[in-house]
């Protein structure tokens, strides 16, 4: 089996994850990189592997930033690396501060949603996100009491899997299909939502926050979107999730002639929608992206073309 | 078999209709008084049969206002009728009489709905409803060219059928899951839904309807109710939908301890979202209602007994 080939099958799982968010499979892609460290052993080579590895991991899930800063990172890190020893170091030490970046971000966010949780009140969380459940989770073992509503989320029933790891913590779910959010949401204090990427635009997330964020606007309840600064991107990459499409018999097995069926996962939710994005950093805004981006450096072999070229 | 028995088992079909519309549940609720009228000589027992039959038909399907007006005309008409010959002539006139009104409804509405239409536009219609449906179908033989864009209507996915019927009749239509609706409803430049029933507070339809209305005015897309008014009712009936609660089953199937799985089916979208109802009496508001129910004849054993009785 040749590089790519392996590549290729290696990526498959992160491709065809439709239940975890964009932490979650970023934590993934960390694995499939120390599995591919060892298998090449010229230096040249060995880099190729990571910068092809790179490219199939965002291609695979082009909606999820932490996936492209994980790769990112990598490639930077092992840039001038000569050695397959340094090469493998430096690839190790990339993957290990980006783990480490993840769970520092996700413990100040949970500090900090436990403050916006209003005590003894429902609150609607949407799709599945590890922040989102970590936060919830750590605000019921710090004592605060509330109930959770949420809907199951299309195709892929995400919503189910928030569901059931919010039960077995202890929290008291109430759950229904997504176009009945109408009849649960009035009952809600307050709304979270993950986010797979964040730029000055706004906020992209799962199918579906669109209408949660406009029936908040409309209820008065407050939305926030839940995200360390790994998941900020420039403008150009924001976009990038428009390449997810999945395959129609998911939403449909057997349509008939006629009529297309599209199976987009992801939407863009205006930041004039949502009430901000808690990172670790604070609740932040649009304009607040441009510090943390301005500066960011992207490899070459992740720089986006510009338009029309 | 005991009558009670026999007249529960011929309307669980439609009890577990989760497909059709209020309009074609009230068809085949049609067919179910035929089969029941030669099943008893005695006049008393006969009426007795029709009231029973009224009642489980409308606890089976408490949204459905053309399900209500045909039991009561039903039983209004074979009141003051004395032998099982004259019950059964008049109960088969008042039959005879709703079909025609249905239909003649349906007809002038679907050529209201045939100028709401833009010429060559994409637009959304919602759920099933046959109104809706024949609206549609009428005005591609008409010669309008248009597109459909819907959504599955879980747990049912009855859109799923409208999209059928549709494609078969030779319109394009794209479709998605529910919580995609805002991908496809930017590209509308109308929305149409059916409706189970209408009050003066506003129209009560599938669960979604309040996102897609709230969707609609958040766009600035017109959102149509497509209803004759045979659908209107008076304000206390217009909440009997609450009682409308499916097995929880439905929507997950083996649901974990600690989640409470709720499948309501019907909701209530206000006036103030819609931009009114097409009725064979021209579009039609909430205070217009008044004019045709306050003058509305209930039978004695449909009556709603004041709350708190």
């Amino acid at each position: 089996m040749d590089k790519s080939t392996q590549i290729s099958q290696l990526v498959q799982p992160v491709r065809d994850d439709l239940l975890s968010g964009a932490a979650e499979v970023a934590l993934r892609a960390i694995t499939i990189y120390q599995n591919v460290l060892p298998t090449e052993e010229d230096p040249a080579k060995l880099k190729n592997v990571l910068t092809e590895l790179t490219l199939a991991l965002i291609d695979a899930q082009p909606a999820m930033a932490p996936v492209f800063h994980l790769g990112n990172s990598v490639l930077l890190s092992v840039r001038s690396a000569e050695t397959t020893a340094e090469i493998r170091t430096r690839c190790d030490e990339a993957l290990a501060n980006f783990e480490k970046q993840l769970c520092e971000s996700a413990n100040v966010i949970a500090d900090k949603v436990f403050e916006l949780i209003p005590p003894g009140e429902v609150v609607f969380a949407y799709s599945f996100s590890s922040t989102v459940v970590s936060c919830l989770l750590n605000a019921r073992a710090k004592g605060r009491f509330f109930r959770v509503a949420c809907t199951e989320a299309r195709p892929a029933f995400e919503g189910n899997k928030l569901a059931s790891r919010l039960a077995k913590g202890g929290i008291e779910v109430m759950h229904t299909f997504d176009n009945a959010m109408g009849l649960l949401l009035p009952t809600c204090a307050a709304a979270f939502m993950g986010v797979d990427c964040v730029g000055r635009p706004g906020v992209v997330n799962k199918a579906g926050s669109w209408l949660l964020a406009i029936a908040c606007k409309e209820l008065g309840i407050p939305l926030y979107a839940l995200a360390g600064t790994e998941k900020f991107v420039t403008d150009e990459r924001l976009f990038e999730f428009e390449r997810h499409e999945r395959p129609s018999e998911e939403v449909w097995n057997d349509f008939p002639k006629g009529v297309r069926v599209l199976n987009r996962h992801f939407e863009l939710i205006p930041f004039t929608h949502i009430s901000g994005v808690v990172t670790e950093q604070g609740i932040l805004k649009g304009n607040d992206i441009d510090t943390y981006v301005s500066k960011l450096e992207v490899h070459e072999a992740l720089r986006l073309e510009p338009a029309g070229i």
